[in-house]
């Protein structure tokens, strides 16, 4: 299992997330391209970062919302949600050509991510339009308890899935999530964020709010690196994922 | 000689130019990649309407500055010039890609390809940004009495310049244009454009405002598409050279 | 009846519509304020155009979306909504101010104006905002069968409201507007506006595309002038209801 | 003497400044206005925290650069300037009416300010601007050891100035700041620059980095607080100065 963090979300003067810290303990960088968060430079600086640290880079498109931070749903055509993802990939990509690497993987950002996850056309749009560009470049998507009519249409496409779970976040017995709207959606004791995770490696099982074991495919599991905590957090469950 | 055209900037619902009217004429699209104009579905809109009439594309980035039209010089460091630059450039080569299509030059816009004009270190970084894409990525940049300066630069970087004129504007006897606060620096007569070109075209000599014989290289004409007489003029431009 | 047309819907150098072609036929201008449309410096010629022609102003705020023009529905917070409608219509008012004229009323853009419509915890939220600059400026809003919802909620906050019909829009018998998703949503015919004009002046009766009469209070009329034809239909408009 | 600082340079989900921990120390607020940072919401949460502390509230307006935080100089007509200042100041005028307090000066920010420093046209378009809204309103502009002809200008349009000298940078002896570029451009010691102020308040000048007396009219002082050490320095200062 894998470790992914949201990174290069800075946007011009403004700094967010301590992407310095955090980067030496992940695998995976999903780096913002420009139209939720991040700015040309930035992502430049973010790649060379990843490299440095021999971390693999995917792209982060959202929607066109700096000041909503991408987490606004907006309705698009599927032509020109089409392009919105190929813009800000192509970008992306550029920016890792010119620092001779590349963009591994395609991890969708914020409203798109969950417009994505609750409306399969949309979904579909996305693995079409990565399909468009590399059908080699697998897209992320949230661990779910039947992954299987996601499967059915990324493989339509050719695409291969990478499936997430939430190291720090509560899961209903149906294998969702507790909504954000709950007090007890986000699980704030470091400990037991790492003995949910050790759980999850050992037996391959995440435990649901009410201790029910939920089978869930995980390939990697999504941290953040927003404050000191968080990091020391990653930096732990890093080496319990060694 | 062939005719480039700056070409999609629109931007979301407001419409500029009429590529639709102009495509068929032109042999090489300057296309715009979203900081001066343009948008994703634009581009895509663009490059496909270039695919049909068979049209070489060229990635035309300028400053990120639509409410002025990328026409205002900002002042960037190097490495954040680069970025810009690598930003466009990936944004339309993911578009083209998606389409089977692909870029083939880069021509800087507006203010930037002013300010990579007059200022060699700015040239310089223009070069090396796209060496660092693609090193067969011809630099579009304005045919001058002595090119030599531009040429050593863009030979280190391993490039190929291509030198265009403007069809419908005066030249001082110098080789350079007659500046746009001048009265007379446009040639609004559609007879004396041609005419100007059919001598380039013949005796490889653009005339200046004073009738002096310019032995300028020009490989590609400049020419415009933003109303019905600009249009029929392209259509008479293309004959001639055909 | 007064017509009201949407202005100052240019963006830097795009233009849209034909602002000075239609603002002599018309009484009220509905000015976009720079986040769905608009800059300063058009937002400053527009105003100036409309004390040109005597004019009445209002302030025509939008959601922040330059690239959909407005017209994506958008979830604020209430704070941050009245925020923004207070930041555009502020802005609208300098720019009257220096020219000594002022802002005589609002109506909201695009989606903005449709969540109004459909969401009253919306439309509270803009009588809220209006109410806490000037409860003196009217609110533009649909006509509809039953207005008593809006104007028990408009009294509240001490606002009047101006009802508006669509010149060229068919209407259903229960009053509201045939969906811009049916063929026939649209009047093409500008004799038939004409004649459904005069009906409405004549009668007080806007007759639904089945030919019932409708009982809909209309203090205004929205006229479009994108093109010379709807100019044209604008002029007469003009004539009949003077 | 009275402390200003620039605050409500947040900008959507990036936080910039301890806005919360300055305030209580400040007497005048230069709030930024949404073209180089901020954004509606805010701006209305800082002038809420300005009133809540009793700080008087001044427009800071900036050139249309979220990207660069409106330092890289960008060329306007006097137009469009005017418009872009009274499009911002409305706006944080209409945010202040919301909340039954006002703006009460106009300090230009980054390189608008720069701008205005150094070309008396610029200087006399912000004052012409500002007049145009209310020229009850003081401009902030900085201390020099000749203000004559920026009085003169102001005195023109009815303005009054307030002038500022920056706490923590070190002065050249002709009375203008010692260059960024310069190594020793900014004081780093809490102490000094202390003792500076003291000395200033006390003396009515303000040392050289030479050690030459400077006899500036400083009605107050800019300060910062990006960071703990900064309040610290603001908190003192202020005791000192009340």
């Amino acid at each position: 299992m894998k470790l992914n963090c949201d990174l290069g979300e800075s946007f011009g003067l403004w700094q967010k997330g301590d992407d310095q810290a955090i980067m030496p303990y992940i695998d995976l960088a999903n780096i913002a391209c420009g139209f939720h968060a991040s700015d040309p430079l930035t992502m430049l600086k973010t790649v060379k970062l990843a490299l440095k640290h021999e971390v693999t880079i995917g792209a982060h498109p959202g929607y066109p919302d700096l000041l909503g931070f991408g987490r606004r749903s907006m309705l698009y055509p599927a032509d020109e949600l089409t392009a919105i993802i190929h813009y800000q990939l192509g970008a992306l990509q550029a920016i890792c050509h010119s620092e001779k690497t590349r963009v591994s993987y395609v991890k969708p950002h914020g409203a798109l991510y969950n417009d994505m996850m609750k409306n399969l056309a949309i979904f579909t749009c996305v693995c079409q339009a990565i399909k468009k560009i590399d059908p080699n470049l697998p897209l992320m998507i949230q661990a779910l308890p039947d992954p299987a009519p996601y499967q059915k249409i990324a493989g339509e496409y050719g695409l291969s899935l990478w499936f997430e779970a939430f190291a720090d976040r509560h899961y209903q017995d149906n294998g969702l999530l507790v909504s954000r709207s709950e007090s007890n959606a986000v699980i704030h004791d470091s400990k037991q964020v790492i003995e949910r995770c050790r759980h999850l490696k050992q037996h391959g099982q995440l435990l649901s709010i009410n201790g029910k074991a939920l089978a869930l495919q995980v390939d990697t599991l999504c941290v953040h690196g927003d404050n000191p905590a968080a990091v020391e957090l990653v930096c732990q469950l890093s080496e319990l994922l060694a």
